[in-house]
């Protein structure tokens, strides 16, 4: 397909995870391209290739052979295996970048936090102390009897795990001098420790396509210690879900490649935030992971194939409860990781997270709860029963696809108004110049170009319009920012319009078919829930002037931020929410949107812009 | 400690697993000293260093270093790392030396058949076909739910088998087309397989210090399909379990080394036996390894140290199933290894497996059970009460210790009649010259020896007679084969004597003691059984007049062979006997001879010898 963006002999960088593109047309080196793109990547020697800072990874596309200097850093381990110099390093066609978040200045902009904090906090995890009687020779009993006569009850998971703890235990018993601590998960031992644990913490991490969330808790007290977001590693084998199942279904290899990244990904997050709170990764006793279903079945392991073409068939739909040893996971040794259900197709157990921490089933209430992201998930509470469905909305609104798009990271601008007379005044994340324009942002220009009349009913931009112009191949575009000595043009062109149409369109068509499912008109629903980043960000006024959203008062809407975190945090830290998650699960219908009756007329609908 | 056998400026190359020692006072090739010792290695090139058949390892002492013929064989790949050939190499002081089976023209006899034969066949493990619809858009069901609800009922052990069983399961189905089959252990589902399996066999495996006896089992109808018996290759660490102990206690890497070759092991002998049944070892869906305590922990990697000392603590006295994906040992993926209980200090599963297939418990009868070996375990059943012991009887009637003692393999004298002159007359176990003199001739000896008044009530040999004669050390010495032409000159010294008398006094109090405790008379004893390999070749008789047995009337006395491996046999094959044994072992008291009063009188007693 070709680029919907580029013209002829132009080429395009792209910049990921922040996701801003780049286009040119002579060769540049990739740290120019990254300054003239406003991403500050690390650079202490100014572009000299001597201080090995500005590394990045060429995920696709050519470029020069390594240079010298970057050998140099390769050997001296300053660079990795696969990393190159920006500054040494020049393209000429179209490239993908991947910039650790290590060569960035600043950080990118990751919401880790959801609205929710748990009102109940009932942690299945607990330690004891047990004293044993050492064995003699006339009473010779064996150590794992001798511990569990000790503590009457109490067991191990199965043989295995009884194998395997008793290749520690002995000695943990004697160098406790046979007083020792065992952790425990209600009555199963997770593991035994000569001395009392100084803190029990637990992780909660919610695994997105885009970010992965990780928060460490306190188990006791359910105190946040630490949260920390990264981008999510996978990002550099295709952006959305779909690309990276494809990517798996090439070879098991691939696959495989996959689940370690993320794992490897864990482990470092892991490292991160212990070292913010002071402890040490053993301290961390009970986690809980939640993603899409694709990131589930990466993440432990499991075929992903059968995901990537209909009927869409996950490997499984129950909770599960696997030990970190078996993942690679650190933490203490005989923990495991709790990882709540997925739902069907691509609704996650992120989702089911989500629709927990929100409030859903909790009553019989009317309620509508939408996660914007590549893939929306929506969900319609009506009585008792819960209809989920997944539409394809694609990465329009992370900035994707969009000649200036970028995700909500600093230089974006977050929000737009627009004068009688067409100009434009604009927020920038950070403050600083703008380089691109997040989601939030363009959802902003649009509602206002259509209140000021500069785009008319069918979504057109009003050629006649001071601020609309048209560029090199005829696209009528608005400019947003002019050019200026400090501030490249930022300008939506009518494609840029177009996708977002396109991705609003899939939201609003999902939502109609569930109403449609549910036989819910607009006034029967009481409360709309918006998680992920963009809603946040959402001015939920212009999602309906646009036609997003349904034609509802404000005061029922509310962005819940990362609510599928919340929902992790909440299933960690209370084996009772565990169970609610569970039985949420099992009452949540999944609807496939493409079977429904009529799927067509409604898709039709969610489009247009009024 | 000095050498026994020794004299100044000789030195003893000793030949393992066979365990024949050679005496020489001048630099030798170890193909010279193996074809002087009597042992036939492979050797078709005639000593040249061109064939590379005669492959042996050094495991202690030093010789010459590899010579080019050997460099070009290592790197060949036809020696492996750290063998040598044992023409190439010299040596003129101690040496241990290991022969590979594959470099012996004859092979060891080891003996693999007990008694007793399998009366009930239950074997647990049944293949159950399994319908299932494929999953649709309407009804996108997930891969675990559509095979569970396919036969409700059964499930998997946890979800950490969930999840390694789905990394297969999902192709399996689509593969099987959705008509597949569950291999299930009761109602636990172990595979799933696109075809119904040709063969459903077992493996009972003996793990002995010296051997490894390894039976492949038809599960449905309990037919013996092959037998195999291997020499146990810890023996290149220490002939005895102490020795073995020890090395496992100089670090962890040397532990994990015992248990790794032992696993390697058995990995070999089931492709032997399957090689021989025409299988493929995928074939094999159930296990059962039977061992004494030292093998049983070296196999599962569980901690030995703990064993090696007083109070010769085990790490678990209950009955383990173990998956053999966790252990490295091929068969069926989801297979469980069983490991029956082990008693206590040294006494094994192997010596409740030959109390289970040797009746003990199984009536009111008054019995005696011997299982000879390195450690003697006895045991004794009163009524309810069955009491065992352990006793180092040491490796005298392994031919250990004893100048021309050797295992029962081809070339050792295995019976002895002595005429009233004093000349003897031997069998030799393959029939050719003999070579040396293993356990049940050595005690034939001794018998006949002291029949003969040779030997008189004190244990010393009468040095006016004709047939005794002293060596350069000044030791008495009984001729028992004069040398000639074909034939090395064998002897029996008074120290050999005084070894075996010591091993079967260690025997003989142990008997005494356990039959001091529970107030067991020699009358009262119904039966005698005697397990192990020397057991069936001894002249109960002989045993009698030297001490080792009580004097009870001969037909109560049977030998019953490898009754452990027939024990692990009735455990693979019937859950109703794994329950019996499984109780048996909570039934049965461990008794530690050291610390029975007036233990001392008793071993006095039990060294005297008549």
């Amino acid at each position: 397909m070709p680029d919907p963006i580029l013209s002829e002999g132009s080429f395009s960088i792209e910049f990921q995870p922040v996701g801003i593109r780049l286009i040119c047309s002579e060769p540049i080196t990739l740290l120019d391209a990254a300054r003239q793109a406003g991403i500050q990547l690390q650079n202490v020697c100014g572009g000299k290739g001597i201080c090995g800072k500005c590394a990045i990874q060429i995920i696709e596309g050519e470029s020069n052979p390594p240079t010298r200097s970057e050998t140099t850093f390769l050997k001296g381990g300053i660079l990795k295996e696969g990393e190159r110099l920006a500054c040494e390093t020049t393209v000429h066609d179209n490239v993908k970048i991947f910039i650790p978040p290590t060569s960035l200045e600043s950080k990118q902009r990751l919401q880790t936090e959801g609205r929710h904090d748990i009102q109940e906090i009932q942690s299945p995890i607990h330690c004891e102390p047990i004293h044993l009687n050492p064995p003699s020779l006339t009473h010779p009993i064996a150590d794992l009897r001798n511990l569990l006569s000790a503590q009457p009850g109490m067991y191990f998971e199965n043989d295995e795990r009884i194998r395997t703890a008793l290749q520690t235990i002995p000695a943990v018993l004697r160098n406790g001098n046979w007083d020792v601590y065992a952790v425990c998960n209600q009555n199963e031992i997770l593991n035994i420790l000569p001395e009392k644990p100084a803190a029990m913490l637990g992780l909660a991490v919610d695994v997105g396509s885009t970010k992965i969330a990780c928060f460490l808790m306190d188990l006791p007290t359910g105190k946040t210690m630490a949260v920390k977001g990264i981008p999510n590693p996978q990002i550099a084998y295709g952006e959305d879900i779909m690309a990276r199942l494809e990517y798996a279904l090439q070879n098991d290899a691939q696959a495989a490649h996959l689940h370690s990244i993320i794992i490897e990904a864990i482990n470092e997050v892991i490292n991160s935030v212990c070292h913010e709170a002071k402890v040490k990764p053993q301290a961390i006793m009970d986690f809980c992971f939640v993603g899409n279903t694709a990131m589930h079945h990466f993440f432990l392991d499991l075929p992903s194939k059968y995901l990537a073409s209909a009927p869409f068939t996950m490997m499984v739909d129950q909770a599960l409860n696997i030990p970190i040893d078996a993942l690679g996971i650190q933490g203490m040794p005989g923990s495991k990781a709790y990882f709540p259900a997925p739902i069907a197709g691509f609704v996650g157990s992120d989702h089911l997270a989500f629709l927990l921490s929100s409030g859903f089933g909790d009553d019989q209430h009317t309620r509508l709860g939408i996660d914007i992201g590549t893939n929306t998930e929506i969900a319609i509470q009506k009585g008792d029963r819960i209809v989920s469905c997944s539409t394809a909305s694609g990465p329009a609104f992370e900035g994707a696809h969009i000649r200036f798009g970028m995700r909500a990271a600093p230089g974006a601008i977050e929000h737009v108004r627009i004068d009688p007379e067409g100009n434009a005044n604009v927020d920038v994340i950070g403050g600083g110049e703008a380089i691109g324009i997040c989601g939030s942002g363009i959802l902003d220009v649009i509602a206002e170009l259509k209140q000021r009349g500069i785009l008319n009913q069918r979504g057109r931009l009003d050629r006649e319009h001071a601020h609309v112009s048209t560029d090199d191949s005829n696209m009528r575009i608005y400019t947003l920012i002019p050019p200026s000595a400090n501030q490249r043009e930022i300008t939506i062109s009518q494609k840029d319009i177009d996708q977002i149409l396109l991705a609003k369109g899939a939201i609003r068509s999902g939502i109609a078919i569930l109403m449609d499912y549910l036989k819910v008109k607009d006034e029967d629903i009481a409360e709309v829930i918006i998680a992920g980043a963009f809603g946040s960000y959402l001015n939920p006024q212009h999602a309906i002037q646009i036609g997003m959203l349904p034609d509802l008062p404000l005061h029922k809407i509310s962005a819940v931020g990362n609510a599928a975190g919340a929902g992790a945090k909440m299933m960690l830290l209370s084996s009772a929410l565990r169970q609610k998650g569970e039985q949420l699960a099992k009452q949540i219908e999944h609807l496939e949107l493409n079977t429904y009756p009529d799927f067509d007329m409604f898709f039709a609908n969610g489009i247009r812009f009024s």
